[in-house]
């Protein structure tokens, strides 16, 4: 089938969204041409002005407009001395639903994997080196993902704190709440008992 | 979690995609943001295009640029004298995908719907009738969804053809081919009995 040019090339593009494939977009491009022009405007604009403004924080990395996001430029939260490693804009977004944090992030957009040519100047660490060595942080905590990659970035950034004389924890890894023990994988179940606290 | 404006509109905007919700929306934002900007302003601009050019044909309704899409263009198609109604443009997609029809179509844009205020003017059958009237077509072939509201305008649209000389056929309906007998339910079991050919 041959689609007229202008709805082929918005099937197109809209396949780079993540999990969205053929199928998926032919559904997006006829259910926004036939019934929500005014919405496809509407993600027209945001798109292109999300595009033209959002930037990177000059402080901590994450996605945001101007040159300083809201978490960098609030004074309680510097004051706090704690700083939260992760490694995406996303994770942010996921410790801040828990409320639990109120200190300032560093987002590293990535993790240290030498083989693809990412290291320690690619995902940041000099900027987070000289925010150590300003003095102003008292703890860091590694959030990074727990894998191959996301454990060893988070090891070498522990060295480079110690260097500094900040204190450096790792978030838990254990069972899930509201996970069932049966289902849990026999690594995670092995930290979650390597991890245990007296109760 | 407060978002950066330009994010959180993004996001909003996403959110009239089918099947996407808050944290799909997120999820292609962050992606879109971070790593597939170019891609990002092709959508947008591909998006704002679509809106601008596409229309609806003038003789079958489907979506189209200009005024008659390539397959009311086509004059062998139109030589066949078949039509086969459909109810939306990417029915027509999932038709042609066959390559076994290689007549028109019309394009209702609905069905019959009493209760929700659409009734033959609001799907087109003034258009139809007047192709009717026409005597350009021999066969139609009714190939609205399998629903009760399907069901019931293809009836009327049959009742129409009928009225001008129009030989009026609906698409079979039966087991699926790759299908189990055993998950097949009892009303398009029976519906693929009462359609049964000598084999």
């Amino acid at each position: 089938m041959q689609f007229s040019p202008a709805i082929a090339s918005l099937i197109r593009a809209l396949k780079i969204l993540p999990g969205v494939g053929q199928k998926s977009a032919q559904r997006m491009a006829f259910q926004l041409l036939e019934r929500q022009r005014d919405g496809a405007t509407g993600l027209a604009e945001a798109l292109a002005h999300a595009v033209a403004v959002v930037g990177r924080c000059d402080t901590c990395r994450t996605l945001t407009e101007g040159t300083r996001c809201h978490i960098c430029s609030d004074d309680s939260r510097a004051a706090s001395g704690l700083l939260c490693i992760v490694e995406s804009p996303a994770d942010v977004i996921a410790v801040e639903q828990t409320s639990q944090f109120n200190g300032q992030y560093f987002v590293l957009l990535g993790h240290l994997s030498p083989l693809d040519g990412i290291g320690p100047r690619e995902i940041g660490l000099d900027l987070l080196e000289a925010r150590f060595g300003a003095g102003e942080i008292n703890e860091v905590i590694l959030a990074t993902n727990p894998t191959v990659e996301g454990d060893a970035t988070a090891h070498y950034i522990g060295d480079l704190a110690r260097k500094h004389g900040v204190n450096a924890s790792r978030i838990a890894h254990g069972v899930p709440v509201g996970g069932e023990l049966e289902y849990v994988d026999h690594t995670t179940l092995s930290h979650a008992f390597n991890g245990r606290k007296s109760f």
